[in-house]
């Protein structure tokens, strides 16, 4: 007997039939003599139609009564779900967030999980039920309703299934898993069976928009094993898992594409200690992620900084501190490139083994692809390229590391 | 400094505008300088729909779960009411019933108010907030969510204005107040200044329909002052309070007609004791509610019995116990009459005048208007005539008691 945390998201039980399909899947497990916990979030849609009501009454929004509405989203799932597996015969009981001991910090809006108290779920488990949670909600040790924030509902099963020592916390999902690369660029892109939580993170963070960052750093912390799966099939997902040895044998796992960052670059700065600090510090100060940095070498006492920030900050910058920067740091003008995409080889076997960069750097210039900025880590390394350019990059490098073959 | 606890039903915040109508109303108490205790009801059309949803998921609906999907209505309206007062400037914090300390038995879908710990609601209005609470909703002692049945929200009104000892509950509805009878049938119908709550109750029960009888019951055991006033005018309403001995100068305090009830004759009983335990036995125990009881005297060793219970159970009876009845009792036929209604004279000043009803009689019969059914109580008098009459016996009686005089 197994004992698993389920979670599934807005699109999973966007209306009445999805609520039944997921009813019927729930139920497989309990058949079999599994215990399942299943958290799940607000039905498609209603979240945001809250979020347009609240701004109909009021132009403030409290982010304490935001919580406080936001929150019942959620609780309208768990118990339609319930319903939906009494109807089939299903042992089930729902629990709000709060009512599942789930206890957070008081930032509304964005509460960090503090404490789970799993006493409760643990005596419906043992009566044979089928225990629905709550995504995205917690409250506080003063019984106030908090929210997570986003991918809120993930992190709510992460955290019941470190705190319930589940075996398996199975994420479904509208994807079958994690792909080698996006299948939409390259077809034939293969399901990763086994990948481990830091390479999940690097593909994660890099836009393979599967899982948020935060709940897989908490499985890893906790050593959560993931799976990643449809709810609209029946297949196996991909298990990301704690790293074992044998995982290292596979020099790349993935490969991955952001075209959602911007380059900027800083022309002729004047060479002088502290312009880095002053430069990031401005950005910092408007709470703007700075991804990569790249320096040139200094010519004639100036050199040039460019980096990458999310395309959403563009305006941010351009408007509000591009006149600061010239002014404070005395450089000459910035430039700006929205059209670039960052393309990444992923793989914790890259620790192992030597010339993993070299490769990439020769595919890329085989066919002529321009490499703009270089940024490397231990099992990862990126490229920015010209926007049109990234599909064909992620193409070539798929096949040179010969990931459309079974490892 | 008063302090004032105010309900307001879902037709009240049925859209946004009417939110920042209820927001405005609650601003100008709050300016004056009172202490206000809000309780809002789900927005109109929000309970029907989430009931819609669960029929969709499922043919069982379990109560407890349905107190989970519905205590959601409630919840939305407070978080958007608190961010609409927000959106004035004036300072305000929602509340679940749980929140609110309302404490109640584990009777899913009709639990009963068993305490309530203001504490904290006493502790908001210290700070000067208005404190805006979930009705319908409380939660048991372990934690679990329960909704208080129809008229819930006037309960939770009622029941922390008795734990807050206020000063006032005002109950806002689509109607102006209390009329001496309905003004739809009577147009020169005058709006009661001041009724006593047994007045209101036998009002109330007899098809006035503004209030529950529950929450009036609730409010006369604690003292509790009510006003029943629109929420779409700033007219002062009707307000419900104990007893005084100026209230008896009135002798006839309001005129109701119900048609919402049945007439049943059982013809021919054989007359031999216990029948009548018999009959309303096999009624009470289909938990059917019978209003009005006569019996005739015996002729030739039978007699025949009328009752009225309410129209929606006749059904029940023609279909499931008429067959039973006929055979336990020995009796010869039941008839059935849906076209009839109850006209009532209310008024404590009934106790100390005589000759109310003879003149009740006097004046039907006047105009030709037959009584099928006659019923007294302290303070009021009931005839059942035929439906068809019964506009014209309210008129009739409404001028013959000088109703449309001011007392």
């Amino acid at each position: 007997m197994a004992r698993i945390v389920q979670k599934y998201g807005g699109t999973s039980v966007a209306n009445t039939e999805r609520f039944m399909e997921v009813a019927r899947r729930i139920k497989r497990y309990h058949d079999q003599g599994e215990q399942v916990v299943v958290v799940v979030s607000a039905m498609g849609g209603v979240t945001d139609r809250l979020i347009k009501l609240a701004a109909e009454v009021s132009p403030q929004t409290s982010e304490r009564e935001m919580d406080m509405l936001l929150a019942t989203g959620e609780q309208q799932s768990v118990a339609l779900l319930a319903m939906a597996l009494h109807g089939l015969g299903c042992p089930a009981i729902s629990l709000t967030g709060a009512q599942a001991g789930i206890e957070t910090d008081g930032v509304h809006s964005k509460a960090r999980i503090r404490n789970i108290s799993p006493e409760r779920i643990e005596k419906y488990l043992g009566d044979g039920q089928v225990v629905i949670v709550a995504g995205f909600q917690g409250q506080t040790e003063d019984d106030m309703i908090t929210t997570l924030g986003r991918g809120g509902s993930d992190l709510t099963a992460v955290a019941l299934a470190a705190a319930l020592e589940a075996d398996l916390c199975q994420i479904y999902t509208d994807v079958d898993g994690v792909y080698t690369a996006d299948p939409r660029i390259v077809p034939e892109a293969r399901k990763i069976g086994t990948i481990s939580h830091d390479e999940m993170l690097e593909m994660a963070s890099l836009g393979a928009k599967v899982m948020q960052s935060r709940s897989v750093e908490f499985a890893k912390k906790f050593g959560v094993q993931l799976e990643v799966r449809s709810s609209l099939n029946q297949s196996p997902g991909t298990i990301i898992t704690e790293e074992t040895e044998a995982m290292e044998e596979v020099v790349i796992r993935g490969i991955s594409a952001d075209k959602n960052e911007a380059k900027l670059t800083v022309h002729e700065v004047p060479d002088r200690p502290g312009q880095a600090a002053r430069l990031f510090g401005i950005l910092a100060r408007a709470a703007i992620n700075v991804d990569m940095i790249i320096q040139t070498a200094s010519r004639s006492g100036r050199a040039d900084i460019s980096f990458t920030v999310p395309k959403t900050e563009l305006n941010t910058i351009r408007n509000k501190l591009a006149e600061r920067i010239v002014e404070e740091l005395g450089c000459e003008r910035i430039a700006y490139d929205e059209d670039i995409a960052k393309v990444s080889l992923v793989g914790i076997g890259m620790r192992s083994h030597s010339g993993v960069a070299a490769e990439m750097f020769e595919a890329l210039a085989r066919v002529g692809i321009n490499i703009q900025m270089i940024s490397t880590s231990e099992i990862k390394i990126s490229c920015v390229v010209a926007e049109e350019a990234a599909d064909q990059a992620v193409r070539i490098l798929h096949r040179t590391f010969g990931l459309d073959q079974e490892p």
